[in-house]
């Protein structure tokens, strides 16, 4: 294989990329795309999707190379909708004054197109040592059900989970070279409904408030300071989004309250022991009272190690910068991964992401492609 | 005036009122139809229409005789709508089985009519030593701003206040002879508003969540004991009737919390006093919310005297029982009355007002009419 045929620019797959309409769950080609390139690089493809027959989410697997170490690059196809008031048609792929512009080049196409490139580039050194795949999944940005989940539960059926995944989310709120992201705190919503007995306020004794109830129960629950935080997290925080009575009438004890609260929780805690906490807490108050709880994602820590020293050297290679290793923010599909291996999240710059005129400069993209290069040298791939 | 000329039946003028459909605001002819019967009895009779030109509350007031004591009787003619699923026409004043089914019979045109024919009955017993007026409002079941409350006020004006109101509202639970009310606990609205900051639940610190401002604030204000009840009232009582986020998204803080309330207060208590604790707790936890305050009205109480000894004594005399001295239960016009004039409440059985097949026993409008006879009488007129 010759390197002139290697895709060694990701400003070129960058923005073949962005001009692909994948808003979730659309896929505009983009798979099929990122698959042709990987293929002409020597990458096995499979598609695999996964989900409803009649609309499956669409993933893609690529390996290339049978040796050890086993790096596995993770990341998403899928963007947000655009949303109105773009500078620039938001799926032209445009470029002006060191800017490129485009739904998801922060988040991730840019990312993708990054580790491509530097794939290339390492493939241009000559062979690999050992071996690399891309899990690339239609559905990040959506429910997330049928995308990152089952594709490395696949991968640990067939036993080829990679020795360290890197998720390719734009970690740096700034800059490149901000921020690598080591783990992610966990998240739980809890609904509680409360069932009353209605009646006349001019009456309380003929009637249950359920009001009353939820307040006792929701003021216990936000009293609680959960922790102080831990060695790599921030404290957890219980957040209560929205009570809901709907009643109109001012003489009129309602028969029913809502209430519906979200925790973002670090490695102090678990799902099942903050379900248990808030189910008590609510049956003390309200003892009929319904509570559903959904856990997205439990806190996951990846301890510092060789795999995030490498990149961190990388990007200090690059940028002149040590960045900081941190577990804030939202989730991630890393929730997902690290339940079977060690992952870590680097990416671009997220200021944009999101957002109306979703942009990275040129030159972040290039340094990006160059750190990620410069860790699979370092990592000995 | 010969008696046979004289409206002694209260059934009759009970079924041609209960024929006018005077769903608030709608009169039906029924101040019409009384005015009527009142001149035929000699009253002098004239309507008091107040509030917006295009659409005035109907307000009748008659006055027959001008000597002391003076005697008014006051009460409404609008009714409550009907609603669904009646054994006969709401309007049709059916007698069936000894009873008169129609909307508005027991709140109250059957206490009206009973009160015309008692008045009926001491006329035919010869002329007046005192004087008797009747107060009679449109808008009772409405918002009540232009019935009784510038009636009275209008009354005051002209010094014609009565020496003793006697308003006819159902005040019997389960038969006749129940309750005599001597007043009323006020009433008063709190719409409390928060707005804090909107944000990711992830970045708690960005962000600031007015539920938890308006929980904290709402838990104190439940927390509190008003009072355990004074001499002739229940304990005064804060129900929180809703509160509003109508957030659906899981991982947002809202922007904005609604919170309600109602307190029914007790002669402990002032509307002035609870609204500053209410300003007071909520700007301690949320020091930018605004309250909105309306006070519906004070708490009353007429301390039982010469008048309400005679309606308790006519009370035992016809239905052989001593009717307990009450505060209980909602607001009524007499809170309007309350501030000019001694008023007290006795009519009909309430147990089916507002509700479907709403009706009273042929005997227990005779059983009024002889009990407010006996009232006139033991009260000098
Ligand atoms: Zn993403
Ligand atoms: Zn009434």
């Amino acid at each position: 294989m010759s390197g002139s045929h290697l895709p060694t620019d990701p400003v070129t797959l960058a923005r073949d990329l962005l001009r692909c309409p994948s808003v979730t769950p659309a896929d505009g080609g983009a798979q099929a795309l990122l698959a042709g390139v990987l293929e002409g690089m020597g990458f096995e493809t499979v598609h695999l999707p996964f989900g409803p027959a009649e609309a499956p989410t669409p993933n893609l697997y690529a390996r290339l190379g049978t040796g050890h170490p086993t790096l596995c690059f993770a990341g998403h196809t899928d963007v947000v909708p655009p949303g109105e008031g773009w500078a620039h048609d938001p799926f032209a792929a445009v470029v002006q004054d060191g800017r490129l512009y485009g739904r998801g080049i922060a988040d991730m196409k840019g990312g993708v197109a990054c580790f491509v490139a530097a794939v290339a580039r390492r493939l241009e050194q000559g062979p690999l040592k050992g071996s690399i795949s891309l899990l690339i999944t239609g559905d990040e940005e959506g429910p997330a059900h049928f995308g990152t989940k089952p594709v490395i539960e696949w991968l640990a059926e067939r036993e080829e989970l990679p020795d360290f995944c890197l998720l390719g989310e734009p970690t740096n709120p700034e800059a490149l070279g901000d921020v690598i992201k080591i783990g992610r705190r966990g998240s739980m919503n809890a609904v509680v409904t409360v069932q009353g007995v209605q009646g006349h306020v001019a009456y309380p004794h003929l009637a249950d408030n359920p009001v009353h109830r939820l307040l006792a129960a929701f003021s216990e629950l936000t009293a609680r300071e959960l922790d102080a935080g831990s060695k790599w997290f921030d404290p957890s925080s219980l957040q209560v989004t929205s009570i809901d009575v709907g009643n109109p009438a001012t003489n009129v004890i309602p028969a029913q309250a809502i209430g519906r609260l979200n925790i973002r929780f670090n490695d102090l805690h678990t799902g099942a022991e903050l379900t248990a906490w808030i189910e008590d807490v609510v049956r003390r108050h309200a003892p009929s009272a319904e509570v559903q709880v959904s856990i997205s994602g439990e806190a996951f820590l990846t301890q510092p190690g060789e795999a995030v020293t490498c990149l961190s050297d990388a990007v200090r290679h690059v940028t002149g910068r040590t960045p900081r290793l941190d577990t804030g923010g939202g989730t991630s599909d890393a929730r997902f991964i690290s339940r079977y291996c060690a992952v870590a999240e680097f990416g671009l710059v997220g200021a944009t992401m999101h957002k109306r005129d979703e942009h990275v400069g040129l030159e972040t993209l290039e340094d990006l492609t160059r750190i990620y290069l410069a860790f699979m040298e370092g990592y000995g791939l």
